[in-house]
């Protein structure tokens, strides 16, 4: 898992290099259609998210999730001649989505497959290809096919503005922070110490940063074998948030800029008088501050500090395992892909 | 709180009598469109997922979840004339939803509020409004206003659907079915002495039922103020399923008709071989049986099920609550009117 996280900056380079000359292509097939549908489970779904709110947030374009059960179960007919389905899979063999893939494109849909394996089944069925150049992926868990999706989503993102925006030069930013975050790893052995000691966690994030939040949580319960729950902030708040109590260790996730930053750190505040132990993960320092523990950030803009937010995270997540005597690269119970269905 | 479940025949039939005639209104509001998008937070989420499912099963119209946060943090501006926006809230009162509405409407959706109260800003400011007649409600957990809720996307999607469906019918048969049920809480306390004995609890369901799984965590959660985690069937078997072990209470809701039955009845098999204890909540005889406990569930159609189901749900929660001594009417730190974001 490591090894496969410190060959990210080049997975960001190689994947921008693949998948930007593509642009037009993935512009071509939107054209006359009006909204964005992912399909996506795990850890492609959190990349899916935030592909759907960079779309919805910065080019102007509406997204969504599939309920895929709709596909394969029910067999329902939509309408989806205004649509471009961009299906994510790092195996690109996951039968679900390759079939969820196969529906959409029958009811109307243009598609885009997001895959890892260019020679996968999702791949051959799209009527385009975004294949990222992650490099294969040995560690069970996804990190740098992970985080190679979250680049495949902001080209489509930047494809589909009406107009060149910042996303197209802060793109360029990343691979050189992702470089910095794997070097410096600031507080991650501190965060893992904490988690180590605590029965239950809650991650949390808003906005851009939810997929982050999510992936944090999946990894973190995925790889260290223990009960977590991401919650978008406004769920949490919502409600759940009568079950934070002493004891419990809250994550936050938070870019070091953009409209998240200021609630993000409010809820640190009110999490901490609840008498949860807080480890922040990026925003400013005001964040930081109102922290118990702080994990560094990218010094990115909000709309693409989640690619290297994650990569804090995976830091923890990887320093977690081995402090609990677990093997990062072979969790308990999981298999690389992923089958919904067993075979029957 | 059991006094407000146990006017949920009644608030079925009043709230199907108040919104039947309104169907050619919905269906006037949403000719010329294609989509439909749903604005909620909290159990309203959870109705709104039913919602969404049920649309495209069974009405054959694309439907979706609103990220308010892009509405009320990122102010985006997108193109939503082909879509009617479906707002739900309880109280018509809860900030995030109203503001997401006002902009879904500044964006060109035509909106429909589902609320519980008349004189709500939700109910003022739309273009046509489903008022649910579940009566006031004073327990903090919804219940009857969620059960009002399902029952108003039901006359949402018979609405839409281009011709008349089972639906229509299946209608009618809900609220005999949730009285039956109030009255035989077959399997119910047993439910709560296992609930009330395990640290950590998963509960999970699918399609029609995946909406059913997640407020019945969120109100195991609110109510009892224990870490529950609600998954769908697929979320679950795609990764989290290895943190499941002994000692570990499953609890699964199935309606007993449908595609996701025999998946469902796999799965209670498969969490009982990791050495969970499984709880199932409706389904049928086979489904019983492969589960540890079982809680009688609605002899119901799949499409409305879950408004049987989560009767059967309730019914448990308001037992565990007892058992462990708690006030289901007035958990710990939650408000009826419930905020995003504090008043600064």
């Amino acid at each position: 898992m490591l090894r496969e996280m410190e060959e990210q900056p080049d997975a960001v380079r190689r994947t921008l290099e693949a998948l930007l000359p593509l642009r037009s292509e993935v512009a071509g097939l939107f054209a006359g259609r009006r909204r964005v549908l992912f399909v996506a489970r795990g850890s492609s779904d959190n990349a899916a998210i935030y592909g759907r709110y960079l779309l919805e947030t910065h080019a102007g374009v509406v997204g969504g999730l599939a309920a895929p059960s709709v596909a394969t179960h029910y067999r329902s007919e939509l309408d989806l001649t205004d649509t471009l389905v961009v299906s994510v899979s790092q195996s690109g063999a996951t039968e679900e989505i390759v079939a969820t893939q196969d529906w959409a494109r029958s009811c109307g849909g243009a598609t885009v497959a997001v895959a890892n394996v260019a020679d996968s089944p999702l791949v051959r069925a799209a009527d385009l290809a975004l294949v990222t150049a992650a490099g294969p992926e040995l560690a069970v868990p996804a990190t740098k096919s992970y985080l190679a999706q979250l680049v495949a989503m902001a080209v489509v993102a930047t494809a589909l503005a009406p107009a060149p925006t910042a996303l197209d030069g802060e793109l360029g930013l990343v691979a050189g922070e992702v470089e910095r975050l794997l070097e410096q790893r600031s507080g991650v052995e501190e965060a893992a110490r904490q988690l180590a000691t605590t029965a239950y966690t809650v991650v949390s994030g808003r906005g851009l940063m939810m997929g982050t939040a999510l992936e944090t949580a999946l990894k973190l319960e995925e790889t260290c074998l223990r009960p977590v729950r991401g919650y978008s902030y406004a769920d949490l708040r919502h409600g759940p948030i009568s079950v934070v109590t002493a004891g419990m260790t809250a994550v936050l996730v938070a870019a070091p800029d953009g409209p998240m930053l200021a609630p993000m750190t409010e809820l640190a505040g009110d999490l901490a008088a609840r008498g949860a132990t807080t480890i922040g993960i990026g925003g400013d320092a005001g964040f930081a501050g109102a922290c118990s523990l702080a994990v560094a950030g990218p010094d990115l803009p909000e709309a693409v500090a989640p690619m290297g937010a994650i990569v804090a995270s995976q830091l923890v997540v990887e320093a977690l395992a081995r402090e609990l005597g677990l093997d990062p690269d072979n969790p308990r119970g999981l298999a690389k892909v992923t089958t919904t269905d067993p075979a029957s």
